[in-house]
């Protein structure tokens, strides 16, 4: 451990009733009650260190761990973070862990950052914000991956229409690569999204397969919410109705070939081009 | 069952050396030397039918089927076809699947078209082809990623330099969605590559993120191949020196936050919307 920062404390029971209460925020209701969520594994939780994610509790058992983490000391880092420090004994974090060979490391996180809504967002809007709004997404590997490109296209923020999964799934997290704790992200039904939309004067752009005008024939340099459906499913009618233009992606295979994280980068690295 | 095609046999026994044959497929080595691989599962198998897939031999099994599947009668539709039916008892079936919670379909079909080389892409060629060549890539979901991507953005045909896996692993082809049957793929080693490449006089752009050169920046209305490597990795030293152009998405978050899948959909589409 480091010189300075918190002390470890040990629990080697699986019945220990901390042990016990981890499995638990996997629900998202439990994780919407605490406001807190889980990191697990070694490259999740370094990644979202470098985002400035500063964990509640770190869990975690030197017997899984890998040589990589064994030798740059996380819990170290992270106890100098202020953090508290809980080693676990191996069938301890076992009972806590929830994937498959895990590697010794578990963050309990305030999640209250993934739980804004769309006013939350109003402070960051600027002069030409470019949004992207997913509607009724479920899949967390999708959410991850779309918030993963997100990061790297510079988007104002990214607000979740309708979600099925909460920001907040470890699933999500894991996928999002910690970019989930860089990129800001919001909630709100469709109908509270479209109407904070149209309070900012900021024009929306549906992606649809239903319309002959292509997303590289608008002009994305100004204020714009870009916003993708489900595969399945697409936009509803509601945003549809709502929506300043309807654009399509050149596709000459399959209509539904595309799946929604890779039209969401198609999309926003439009926006990047035109901004440029 | 339709009224003209093959005659349903059935296997009840998961001893039965048909049966205990198929997870062998599992094997790319198998898989190579019997020029065969695996469909499995009714959405794939209806995708890889659409992409004018012959199947050798359907496995199914009704007690395994949704109602779906079962109300459009895809035995009968592959039977018309004439490929060889066989039903199996539900222990036979659970035998030979492999994926959790099998929906009763399996097909094996003929690979052979996923095991060609650069040389039989030739007379694919034409004026001005757009290839993509991954380089080293492993991930069977991201290779099937970049396959759906490939066919919605209507490239001449995707190389495997150097592949980690083959095109006909099972994985890939579940995650391509059938594609991988109606995009022409081939693989070679990197130095075989790259002079087929030469040899055409088709341009190569390296995707890296250590130049200065946007991806916008370059002409790709002409003949060209986009590649990509890895996420960890990167594109290798000689195929870097190989390159006609270096150029790099712009990235505001870390370096390495797009996985190799979209940065293909981002490069591609670049393509598209200057041959628009």
């Amino acid at each position: 451990m480091g010189d300075t920062g918190t002390v470890p404390s040990l629990i080697t029971s699986p019945a220990n009733p901390r042990v016990k209460a981890l499995p638990a925020l996997r629900r998202r209701r439990t994780r919407e009650e605490q406001g807190r969520t889980l990191i697990e594994g070694y490259e999740e939780l370094r990644l979202a260190l470098d985002a400035g994610i500063v964990p509640l509790t770190l869990f975690y058992c030197p017997a899984l761990m890998g040589q990589q983490a064994l030798a740059d000391d996380l819990p170290g880092r992270v106890g100098a973070l202020g953090t508290e420090l809980v080693e676990l004994s191996r069938p301890a974090f076992e009972k806590a862990a929830y994937r498959e060979g895990p590697d010794g490391f578990l963050a309990v996180v305030d999640s209250s950052p993934l739980g804004r809504r769309c006013a939350d967002l109003t402070p960051l809007l600027g002069d030409a914000p470019l949004l992207l709004v997913c509607q009724g997404v479920e899949k967390p590997g999708n959410l991850g991956a779309i918030l993963r490109t997100a990061d790297a296209a510079g988007v104002t923020a990214v607000v979740a229409a309708d979600p099925v999964t909460d920001w907040g799934n470890p699933n999500t997290v894991r996928a999002s690569k910690g970019t989930v704790f860089s990129v800001p992200v919001a909630s709100d039904p469709t109908e509270v999204t479209l109407a904070w939309l149209e309070e900012h004067r900021i024009p929306l752009l549906a992606a649809t397969p239903s319309t002959d005008q292509l997303h590289t024939d608008v002009d994305l340099t100004g204020p714009v919410a870009i916003a993708v459906g489900t595969e399945k499913q697409g936009l509803t009618e509601e945003l549809m109705a709502a929506a300043t233009h309807r654009v399509r992606i050149p596709m000459v295979g399959r209509a539904d070939s595309l799946n929604v994280a890779t039209s969401a980068a198609i999309l926003l690295y439009e926006a990047v081009r035109q901004r440029g």
